[in-house]
């Protein structure tokens, strides 16, 4: 370990499904939008994050950013892409590998579906019915039956969050729903209603990361990365539980912190609204089988002990896969910077990203990356 | 710097037009070998290369090697893409990130398109006709007009290539052909008829590295990356030169070696028979404009002053694009450890592995990876 590492800046495309901007357009705000932050547009390297963009598209979007002739890897982690290419820009800036890299996510998913995710002919399980709509309603059920959750706190997650992105201008939907509004909406796997799904993006975000100096920045306090871990069916979890638990402690650990509840705003990965509810029990924000009260209760809303997804989350913001961690880790910086507006979290010091992806094949195992982020 | 990288075991697939296996065949076949070759299945982190598998492969493939709940990260680089992943194995191992890491290097082109590689939609050079061989016959067409290069030496590269797969079991293909057969095979883009072309393959190879310790084993001298640069149009040098140029300079100034005639044995990117000729050249092993000579008079050859190609290279051996990087560097190691059998390069010492890619959209960027290696 050598020196602290610094986020110096970010930036944003807006979100939603906008055929219109190819991802160049929105790569190209993104990016600009993180350097001009930044205050500086010297990148030595690019570690950029997509999982459905076209090989080469990376050098493309540099390209038309004025962004040309240094290292730049792309990767590829499932709905955690884009915090794998933030795990790695870290950690080429924490080694001194480069002195500032551009961490980069993108995703144009209209024009690579008509509607929702196709599933691979080479993946029998989705193929054969367990595509991620699916598998998060199992786990919905899962819980129903056992009594950890209601069908209303499930949708408390989707009010809450649709209301938190009434304050962000960049969010793909927004609205004050009722709870029964919510369960009311086109069911789409049940008990998953279509306001508890994320509906599908294009985006892009970035963040310009550099070693820590005398100058006042939002520093990476922790940072964790796991996966590959298939489904464990000796857990006791649901599917998503484990990984999630196991990359946070990481974090955590490496932050120094002995509690979540030191943490004043966390952005987690609520791709349906049962993945938020077990997301917080996984963390530790709420204890096993309670996740849906805090959500019902206003325990994570703006203003109550723990804030959950000010940005409007996946649900609400919008989900452009390989986008998306960036956007929660841009998401936190402005709020560790008091410049979230509407959506601020009154003198947050301490935040946490976790974003977690299933793989295609969902069943492979899946992805979580956890960031503890600081305020200057 | 911390210590020295060693590269404790190798394996590959067989490589061909292979739609019969797929890739988690392929993948087990490279990654069992190279596990049993490293005599230790410990794994700790996974970096893997493919340009077009799908998202999650790489999870779905390791699941059926035994490999999970560990970090994978899949990278897209390009024809470079498995020796990125190489690179990013590397540097996880110097920097002590972790301990043992697989690089794995995978591609099905035979399932990704029915014959040549299609343009993307997003891509207007390639639409346009920019395609890979119709940019790599320009460059042989200003070679030819320059006069640095005649028809017969690029057809000799060809000739040589197919004579050495002669010698490795694993090739796509191999065999006795004349000059005149060479250029007397089907056009595909003027001058480069199809024996110039490397084919479509399918294929997976592995590596396993570690911190060299008291066992001999392979290490790596040198290795450096770059990208991003799109083609200059104020270089003197046709499409690719430079970079190669660049990059090799960064890794043999790494690996402390003056003058790549240290080299004993080198595996360069032959995607088609310019490309070698460029490469060589730019690699500083031929002179400029004397790349093609030395293909002719069997300087390069097995048996030569320095072989280039042994394995029968991209052009015979064939291109899996995320798997060629890792092909080659199983070719280098296998011949730095005496086992290359009927093609051994006798006394080898001192190994070169040089990939570059193009991106799909050819002019936004190329990517190039070099390491140098050295025997136990």
């Amino acid at each position: 370990m050598t020196g602290r590492v610094a986020v110096l800046g970010v930036g944003t495309s807006h979100f939603g499904r906008q055929p219109e901007h190819d991802l160049v357009t929105l790569a190209h705000a993104a990016v600009t939008e993180a350097l001009a932050d930044a205050g500086d547009t010297r990148i030595d390297a690019v570690w950029a994050g997509t999982v459905f963009g076209p090989p080469g598209v990376t050098q493309r979007v540099l390209r038309a950013c004025g962004i040309t002739g240094i290292p730049v890897i792309t990767v590829e982690n499932a709905c955690a892409s884009g915090t794998t290419a933030f795990v790695e820009a870290h950690e080429a800036i924490r080694t001194g590998r480069y002195g500032r890299v551009l961490a980069l996510g993108l995703e144009h998913m209209s024009s690579a579906f008509s509607g929702a995710i196709t599933p691979e002919p080479t993946d029998p399980e989705q193929r054969s019915g367990l595509a991620l709509p699916a598998l998060y309603a199992m786990g919905a059920a899962r819980y129903l039956h056992d009594g950890l959750v209601t069908a209303e706190q499930l949708a408390a997650v989707s009010v809450k969050n649709h209301a938190h992105a009434l304050h962000n201008p960049r969010a793909q939907y927004s609205g004050r729903y009722t709870v029964a509004e919510v369960l009311g909406s086109r069911m789409i796997a049940d008990p998953l209603t279509v306001l508890q799904c994320c509906p599908t993006s294009d985006g892009a975000a970035a963040a310009v990361l550099g070693a820590a100096g005398p100058e006042p920045a939002v520093t990476v306090r922790g940072i964790a990365l796991r996966s590959g871990a298939p489904w464990d069916d000796r857990s006791p979890h649901v599917w998503g539980h484990d990984v999630v638990r196991d990359t946070a402690a990481d974090a955590l650990a490496a932050a120094g912190l002995d509690s979540v509840h030191d943490l004043d705003v966390v952005e987690v990965h609520d791709a349906f609204t049962i993945g938020e509810i077990v997301t917080t029990e996984a963390l530790g924000i709420a204890a096993p089988g309670d996740g849906g009260r805090l959500a019902a209760d206003g325990s994570t809303a703006l203003g109550g002990v723990l804030p959950v997804n000010p940005s409007g989350g996946l649900l609400s913001r919008g989900h452009p896969l390989g986008a998306t961690g960036l956007a929660q880790v841009a998401e936190i910086v402005w709020q560790l910077r008091g410049l979230a507006n509407g959506r601020q979290v009154d003198g947050a010091r301490l935040g946490l990203v976790e974003t977690m992806g299933g793989g295609v094949s969902v069943l492979d195992g899946n992805a979580c990356a956890v960031a503890v982020l600081e305020a200057p």
